[in-house]
């Protein structure tokens, strides 16, 4: 098994999709560890850490890459299987921040109201007993809640040699900010440069339907990605794969687009694996299907469109990609 | 136990909230067992009844209704127990409809494309196996999927003196469309109207999430329904409760609205049952809430906001309505 | 000729379009004399009179009719030619509204932020020199725009038995509040049910593109309306027609559906009145059309487009139903 | 007086803004004489010419530069004085295009439905006579309408380290499409990274409002823009000045939120400018505003917001650097 780590350094991190050269060149077939450091860049810590502080624009949200990966040419399917995504430190943060978030003015659904307060709630996180502690700022409410850990931002470098922030999410990944992408889980990326150049961050303890209030249990991770490639085949939009479901995403506004691009690749995605009726494969997914609502917030809205493999009779999806994956990571696991 | 059985003609059925008198009058306490007829009215039994063929509009999405609850005023708050969603037939159907549904154009997405062809499917319902069974229209493609019967359609007569298509979802219930609203779960609706004139139809064999080819596994059913009157409470938008979660509904355009009036709802609502602070609320809210797509095809757009109630530290919600109707229809369905 | 005039008393005025029956009859041929109120029913008088205060929901955008059109059948169309619109008082009213515009949040667009300040403007009105005069309320800005007087409301009774609140705008008109509603213009509505029953209300002495801030300068009106039947013509969203242009609009949500509506009925239209092929018609309008802004802050969104007449060799509109029209104008004027 | 020509080869047109180096470095006070090629790279020139056969992805909508201007930097305004722009042929073109366009669907208001027939349109262009004719594919339908020349695409590099495609427009301007940016016109920029990097392109001969097929009647265009640098003034999104009006853009998806952009920049434009408070600007605009529609087909929509100066009792506006760039255009042209 080929096992590489890496651990940036501040300056190591990326703040966009494109328009920087790799950190590291990696072989399909690699079992990759990475540290990500979190949306803040560690740098809110305690309850006086307002992220309009202490962070300074457009240095938010770093990823860790991007990646080269040998071999990977326009028109290929990267594929990254997360074999385990675990919280680096015993705490994580979430805050509001002005002018972001699902239940506030932004920059471009602009009114003449003033900003929400900016407020940090810092989590207590138990790796062991798998749960993250809210504690309410004013009053003594607490409860606990399940540690689900995810990744927010998972992407290569975009098409038509563009480079993007790595807060928005588009047909290349970024920041969809769905909890579908934890553990267990191989993302499609389609290929649009030469060596594919993904990166991944934005890692969350856990995260609501939606990230409403614009971040969610935001923490640093230890990440464990097993790398493969697919030649040869096209992926229009990010597309999931777990054990027992194929997913599809969409990221646009308004969120009705977002919705509608993911439902729309599910469609064609079974079409074609099935061999089904474009209009079969409509009606199919339109009673089978779920549609796990990703981010409400960012410069892009993310939508999940789900399926149960159980509805489409079995089929090879992308030459087994995600078995083989699925066994390399349990190899690397019993390994440690 | 006060038990009234209604079955309409069809000449009884509504097409609008608002605007029309009751069909009956009911007091709160009562159990209700209606038949409701599914959205095409019941005429479409084959393939080869296409809908704008055997329907004719405005006569869509017949409710059952509506019935006048003694004592309910304005600034009352209607509550509506599902004790039990059966289907009345063994087979269900659905269709794609001309200009109707998520992928595709529209009367206000309005394209210079031609519709998508009209098309039914029948499904066989086996109530006693909980399966409905797909059956592909090209090649013998087929798969059987849980039974999992919800209404689309509830709601009372609407505020302002308006009548509103059945179609149509909005602060007043109606077509909203979300498999949450099944057996089990109460429903709590503002009322509008002396009487509130509530009513149910539009019952889904199962759905998949935002409804994306515009029908369902469409079936008439039989429902169970207890009522109750909660006297003085204000209910701005439509609220369902099970036993595990609460959830709150929002609809309108675009889905981005639809997603923060539930999301505003829930989180002003969990302000008021804990006394937590609004910004803790949304904090609250945003690492444990979840955002069930109801529908992305009707004339408004529905999401739902749903919460564990475990995270509020057991509140006493509507005055335990809910635990007093669940026993209620236990009550109802173990004298039968 | 024949002149009917008709002033409301207070209680004859109504707030819903569909749902109330007739306040007159009318012949097509007629004149009609109206007196119009101003959307806060002129209770806004003056700075302390806050519409939260001295308004009731549902209370507002008081509309004058309906009237019932002798002979008009679902499937005709009725013509309205607006002769004079003609501001009753020498003041006129705006205001912020708690939640209402399009630089707040909304009942719809709902977020935590409070809401803006509620503030009342007053402008004089001088109807001789064909002006109004801002004044700010801080500082002692003050500037003098062209008085351009127009009716937001105008429409018929809804499709489908439905009943509208007239704050509302949809296929059947309502609360379109578009500057193009002036005098010399002719509304085209398609009936929905006998009688067609349509009413009128919301005069502005002027207003900008999309009422941004919720109200324009409100005024009530003395409007001089001539009525015409177009029997068996079809008209799915409301048109209007003045001397060089044709205007189809939309309204929904979001913004660009209404665009997308009103777009398509022109090029529709354009096609239908030229022979000329739909993507000719479409290309046509496309380099030709204007589409003016009609409302940004309704329950529903307004867009018109617009074509001059000049570009499509002189069709035959509506059987010519604007010229002969304008001279009933013309000879009603001279007569006064 | 600085006069510097500038005739890109095909190789050095650009497709992005941001990411590549610039083409020539420019000082303020130069008068920039430029050809700009039409936005399919001059592939398509008759009517079997279809894009999607003669163009290739991303190489579409070709700006000329960038150019650096010396001594630009973050936080500082780049005005561009259009002095003219004239079609540099005696034809232009416009097209439809599969999935691009409002009244179809597209990559993101995805549908099940095939494009629209992809169709070439010539047109004659009489720049003598200042007209361009239409002439429908079927049938011998013709008609002139007049020339306006205009770009469609004028921007700088964006912020963040981002490049994006010339087909988007957004807060560095790029593809905003508004009939707005004609000759007399100064476009003021915010500069994102030293030199500025500006780039112009997509002239069109006319164009309706909102852009409706996707195209607009395209042309290589003869433009001379005249420059200067307003050191340390901010400009969030871009503006437009004319002799007599103020313009603000705002490009974003729902078209609503181009709207809000656009007019919360003019609002508070308008109270900096003038010391009123912003309440009384929103209300001055809200009567005296203007919304002229940009483009309703890109990957984000434009609206600009648009106030005659007259309004604002004559504020100096960036020191009045139009009225500085407007006398040096017209020693320009006299000079010729």
């Amino acid at each position: 098994m080929n096992v590489v780590s890496y651990r940036p350094e501040p300056g190591d991190l990326s703040y966009t999709f494109g328009g920087r050269p790799a950190v590291g060149r990696v072989e399909p077939g690699t079992v990759l560890e990475l540290y990500t450091e979190d949306c803040f860049g560690g740098r809110v810590r305690g309850l006086d850490d307002l992220p309009s502080k202490v962070c300074e624009f457009p240095y938010l949200n770093p990823v860790t890459g991007p990646f080269h990966v040998e071999g990977a040419e326009p028109g290929d399917t990267l594929a990254l299987h997360f074999v385990s995504i675990e919280p680096a430190r015993d705490w994580a943060v979430s805050t509001t921040f002005p002018h972001f978030g699902a239940l506030t003015s932004t920059h471009t659904t602009a009114t003449l109201q003033p900003p929400l307060e900016e407020l940090v709630w810092l989590y207590e996180v138990d790796a062991a007993k798998r749960t993250v502690r809210y504690q309410a700022r004013r009053g003594d409410f607490s409860v606990e809640m399940p540690l689900d850990p995810m990744h927010g931002t998972v992407g290569v470098a975009p098409a038509a040699n563009e480079a993007r922030m790595t807060i928005t999410p588009d047909a290349h990944g970024g920041n969809m900010d769905t909890p579908e992408l934890r553990a267990g889980v191989t993302v499609y990326l389609g290929v649009n440069v030469p060596g594919a150049l993904f990166a991944i961050g934005d890692g969350h303890c856990r995260q609501g339907h939606g990230e409403v209030c614009g971040t969610a249990v935001e923490a640093a991770m230890n990440t464990v990605v097993a790398v493969e490639l697919i030649k040869g085949a096209v992926t229009p939009w990010p597309r999931l794969e777990d054990d027992d479901h194929l997913m599809s995403t969409g990221s646009a506004r308004p969120l009705e687009d977002a919705y509608r691009v993911s439902q729309h690749d599910l469609v064609t995605w079974t079409a074609a694996l099935t061999g089904l009726d474009e209009l079969d494969a409509y009606q199919l997914v339109s009673q089978g299907g779920e549609a796990p609502v990703g981010n409400v917030c960012d410069t892009n809205y993310t939508m999940v469109a789900k399926l149960p493999k159980a509805y489409l009779g079995g089929p090879e999806v992308y030459g087994s990609a995600h078995a083989r994956l699925r066994a390399l990571g349990a190899e690397y696991l019993s390994s440690r």
